[in-house]
Order: structure tokens, then sequence, then C-alpha cells
């Protein structure tokens, strides 16, 4: 049988929905495409009005026709706090409901010097800017944070994360919340630059799969449509998958051979270093290919090969017609993506090739708090919630 | 910002798919749930009960209260014809509207005869079997049929399938169309495989991938609940994934090192038959397993481990909760599970198989007709179809 979610016919967060296309509408055109009464449908728009969710819109005179008023979603209607959290430095930013940024800013930081000081730090900036921006007046309707390493969605709690072991359980939402009093949500940074991307820059895109090559490799993968983050939070995570035919370079993960041990901005660098070549991070990996090394430049190649290997199993797999590829080892631009595409081309079946476009990053590094706030936003203008919020 | 499908609220076909759930409601209850007038719930469910699609359900008195008579969804309402075709057979059945099984038979076909005699011979058999059962009197509500190659699900065309050259970009929905004048639906097998493991036998498993080992290898893949097609109805294609430190076996597909040309049904014979042992198809193979034969049963515990392997990349990409293994070479059992096991949980990292289970196929030989069935109940019952049917 069918899914079967019951849902409240044409409430009033349901009439919000119709409107979030952006399109203003007349009270007449939403009694005809929900079947409600117009009665019913003016009781309705007056809580979204009330709530601010609306605003009255142009009015426009139809040939011989009457004046009629047109209401259109309100973005402005309230703020969503949103922070993209690396291992040194974060991006933070406030953004309207309709997703745009209202005033971003990095902000360098130690994920490692644990919760209470790095979620303090994030408090007290986007207070900052919230004040600077002139927005104290307008509403909060979210809190949103990507972090580096895996996260159970649902509770908002990091999951044994590597880099950050004293995050490990920590109530992320709760105590945001205590401070804020609205939903926090939080995902993993690789998920919410794919969400970033794909609201942003592909939003009619309903498969595909955004990769972030850095220190650590990983990605994030939309599935008709729709985020995919598997049973446990953990779908996306490309850096432990073997290397067809790879060598047997030791992974931190306890395994070997596996992709992020072998194609990572540190693998890279180390195979630098063992050549005699003075390089410890994707930055220095980047800034030699940029000035014409040529052991660089095969080795940033051939890392494009092997993630190809990987992404050629994954593209038989769930035959997504974009590949993103971003983070810090992407900024080498062309020699990268060569290598990704000539490994993908090779070993995957024509039909889930043809239409396949391999890309850099277009919503490049504001792609994940730009996700954290889509995430948010998505939530908070979910029907339930707002009809919830309007009592 | 997302996406936003628009539905008109409330109408006869939503409030079926509210029904759709089994429970019985009270006219009284639907208007609460709904938020529709008791007049307009009235008339919608009069033109549900006029085609159909209710049943007077149980009276039942509240302590003290009124009785009142409870509509329920009337699942025998319509017919669904579903015909699962294989290279050399076909699974017929005949379900109704909950994918009940009313009548199903197995048919020996050629496949490689083209479409109009296999789809001649199919359409026959539905009528006997309808008429058979007592049915003819029944609405016919849709046909779904699986074929073994790649289809092209939005327009149910073949697309370049290897086993069955004749039928490349035959319009199999028109020409059954034009005989039953009902929607028709066609998918590959092994995605209806998934579909029908997880309606019948895993319906609150909302990631799960269903393996099929038998001459070839392929999956169906199901994401947030539902079946992942991919952008060109591609997904799923793992015989085509490149081994890890696989041997270098060519494949019919042009490259080597397939998974299907490393642990296939043929090819796991073949390589019997490299050893001396008479061995030719999957079947031969269960037979020399269950016989006790060590190298055959070496041999197919080998290619548990190989798809194993390849599994284990999937399991990292999408982070199912559930592998569930089927076709004729897992007719072997145990054997070929256990390598499937052993391999996955080798590769993979904690966070993504502590809640991971590989099983058995729990639908058996039924999965792929009944997913065909389920692919058109799907259709039929969504509100849209339903509403239009109605109007």
């Amino acid at each position: 049988m069918p899914d079967v979610p019951w849902a409240p016919a044409a409430s009033p967060g349901q009439l919000l929905r119709l409107l979030l296309d952006g399109v203003p509408r007349t009270r007449a055109e939403l009694a005809n495409q929900t079947g409600l009464t117009r009665a019913a449908v003016r009781t309705r728009l007056d809580a979204l009005q009330g709530a601010g969710f609306l605003t009255d819109g142009v009015i426009t005179v139809a040939t011989g026709g009457r004046p009629a008023g047109r209401l259109a979603f309100n973005a402005g209607a309230r703020t969503v706090l949103a922070a993209d959290v690396g291992a040194s430095h974060a991006t933070v930013a406030v953004t309207d409901l309709a997703g745009g940024l209202l005033a971003s800013r990095r902000l360098a930081l130690d994920v490692a010097t644990g919760p209470e000081r790095v979620l303090g730090a994030l408090a007290r900036t986007w207070r900052e800017m919230v004040s600077e921006a002139g927005l104290s007046a307008v509403s909060l309707a979210g809190v949103g944070i990507g972090l580096p390493g895996p996260v159970e969605h649902s509770t908002g709690r990091p999951n044994n994360p590597p880099i950050m072991p004293t995050w490990n359980g920590f109530d992320v939402p709760g105590h945001l919340r205590a401070e804020f009093g609205v939903p926090v949500l939080v995902d993993n940074e690789v998920n919410l630059m794919a969400l970033g991307e794909h609201a942003h820059s592909f939003p009619g895109t309903d498969h595909m799969i955004v990769v972030k090559v850095a220190t650590g490799i990983g990605s994030g993968f939309i599935s008709n449509g729709v985020l995919h983050r598997g049973a446990a939070g953990a779908a996306g995570d490309l850096g432990h998958i073997r290397v067809p035919d790879g060598d047997d370079a030791d992974c931190g993960c306890g395994n070997s051979g596996c992709l992020e041990a072998v194609a990572s901005g540190s693998a890279v660098a180390a195979r630098l270093r063992a050549k005699g070549v003075d390089a410890h991070t994707s930055a220095d990996v980047v800034a030699l290919v940029r000035a014409g090394n040529v052991e660089a430049g095969q080795a940033i190649r051939q890392a494009g090969r092997t993630i190809g290997e990987v992404l050629a199993a994954c593209v038989s797999m769930v035959n997504p017609s974009l590949i993103v590829v971003g983070g810090d080892l992407a900024a080498a631009g062309e020699m990268l993506l060569a290598g990704v595409r000539e490994a993908v081309y090779r070993r995957s079946l024509p039909l889930a090739t043809e239409n396949l476009r391999i890309v850099p990053s277009r919503t490049g590094e504001v792609a994940g708090v730009l996700g954290a706030a889509a995430m948010v936003i998505h939530h908070v203008l979910s029907p339930a919630v707002v009809d919830q919020q309007l009592g």
C-alpha cells in the first residue's frame, strides 16, 4: 500500500505553502485552488497576515474586470540564523525566509575547544550581525548549523565525530534553544553543502551528488529532490569507500585503501612531500598547481581520477544527472575535474552518463551556510509548523 | 526554497487517501480531520461510494452515544493486471487495490520473440485468469509490467535492452492501452522487485537495497520510502560497478572487472567449468551447493564476498538499514549471504552498519509481480487520478 501521511486539508499553513512559489494570488484564486469557501479562505489569510507572512501585493485590473488585491508571501517576515562550522573557522549568516543572505561573516575558531565555547561565539556573532543589520525588530524563525562530522539529524547531536570528540552526544539544539527560544536544526556540513547547492544553484535537479574534496572527502546526495540522509544520517560517506586497484594506504578509520587515504588534500600533500615537494595542506597543493608545479598538477589529476573511480560506482548506483565538485582542493580547478570526468565516463554505462554533467561548485564558500538556512526554512514553513504557530 | 507541489485540498481523492490506511471512519471524523463542512464531506463521499471505492463499514455504538456508520476503503473495487517478465518465463497475476493476489500463474515464454507476441500471450493469460477467478464484472484499474532490461519509466519504452533488442523503444503502454483502455505502467524487473519487497514485507523501512543475483546482477533502491529510479531510470545498476582488486574478467558492457563478469550465476558457473565441474546456469550452481559440492560452495561464498565489496560502497553512499538478497543464485542460501555479510561488515564504517540487516528475500518469486501491482495501485489511487476519474 502507498504511504498515507495525513495532513489537515487547506489549513493556513497549506495556503501559505501554495504562496511559497512567489506568485501573488487573489482571494478568489485561492478559493478556487483549494475548494474552500471565500469565507474560510478569508479567515485563514487573516491569520497568516496577522503573523506577518503575507504582503498585500500589486493590485491588478484585468481588462474589463474589477481590481483585485493580490496577496504574496513575505520572505522578510522572519530572520534565520545559520552557521557552517569547519575545523578552524565558521561562516556565519543571517537570511530571510527565501534564503536570501542579509548578512554574512567569516569567523576564526577552533572546533576542538568544545561546544559551549564554539556555540557561544556563534551566538555572540549572530546577535552582533542582527543588530548591525538593523534586524532586531524582526522575529527569529530558527537556527541552522552545519558541523564537520557525523550528526544524528533527528536529535541534532554529533555522533562520534573524529575531529571534535568533545562534541560527542552534545545537545546542540537544547543549548541554543535555551538562548534563542526557536527551533534549532543541525546536520553535517557536507549534507548542508548539498542542500545549499540544490536550493540556490540547481533547484530543478532531482538527482545530484555534491562532493567536497578537502582535508577529508565526503558528499551529500539529493534523491527525488530531497536530501537523502540515510538510516543513520551517514549517507554520502565517500571518503571510506575502497578505491579499486588502490594502493593500500592506511586510513584513520582502521581500514586501508579508503578514498580519503589516497585522494584527499592531506593525502596529496603527503604524496608530494614524499617526492621532496614542500606541501602540507590542500591550500599548499592548490598554490603549487597554480604556480605551474608539474608534480602537483599530476598528483591532483591522479587524485581526480581516483575520486572519479569511486564516483563511477555511485553513478551506477544512484544515476544522478549532476555531480558538483567543491571543497578546498577543488580550487585547483580543471586539473581535478578533468581527472574526475575521465574516470567517471570511462567506468559508467552510456545510459547513466548520456545526460550526466560534472561541474565545479556554483554556490561556492557559502553553500554550507545557505544549506543550513534552507534546512531551517523548509522546517519552519512546513504546514504543520506554521499551523501550530498560528494556534 | 522548498518544492511546492500543488494539490487541491480535501478533494474526493484526498479523502480516499486518508482512508487508505484501512481504518474505518465516520463522516463526522472525516469532517474533523479535513476541516470540511459535513455537507462537503457528504458530497465527496457520495462520489467515492458511487465509484465503488468505499464500503459501509461496521456500525459502532459508543457508550451512551448514537450509532455511527463508518466508511472504509474497498480494496475489491477494482482489479489490477500485473506481470513480471523474465528472459524465458513470466509471472502473471491479478490483484486487488490492496495488492492482494487474487490469482497468479507462471508462464513459459521467450522474451526474444518480441513485444507483440509476448504482450499478446500476457493479455490472453490475464483474460483467462480474470474469467476463471470470476472477476469479469469487476472494473479494471490498470496494468503493470516488469521487463528484464532498462526501461524509460515515464514513457514505458525499453531503452536498448541487451537481452531483448527487438523491444528497443517499443511503446508497451500504447500497445496494451489499446487493448485494455486503462493506464499501463512499465519498469525494469529489479526496480519492481524492490517495490514488491518494500510494499509487502518491509513497509516501514525507508532506506533499503534489494539485490538480485541471477544470470546478471542488479538492484533496486528505496530512498525516503520511495523507489529511487535516478535521472534516466538507470539507478541500482550494480552489475557494472568495478570490483575492487577484481580479476579483469571481460564484461559484455565493453569494460572489464565488472561485478556481473565476476560474481553472477553465469560467471560462477564458468569458473566451476574451468575447474572441470559441469555447471552452466545459476540453477546448476545451486544444485551443486545443495548436493554438498565443495568447489561450488567455495565459489558461491567468494561470489558473495565480491558482491559484498561492491555493496559496501553502496552502503557508504546511501546508508540503508536493510539489504535484501534475492534472485536465482540466492537460492543457494546462507553460503552467498555469509560472503556478502563478511565483506560489507569488514568494509563499512560502524555508524553505517550498526543497524544494518542483510537478509534473504522474504517476498520470494512473486516480489516482482507484486511490485508491478504496487506501482499501478500507487498511481491509480493518487488523489489527482481518482479526482480525474470521478470528475
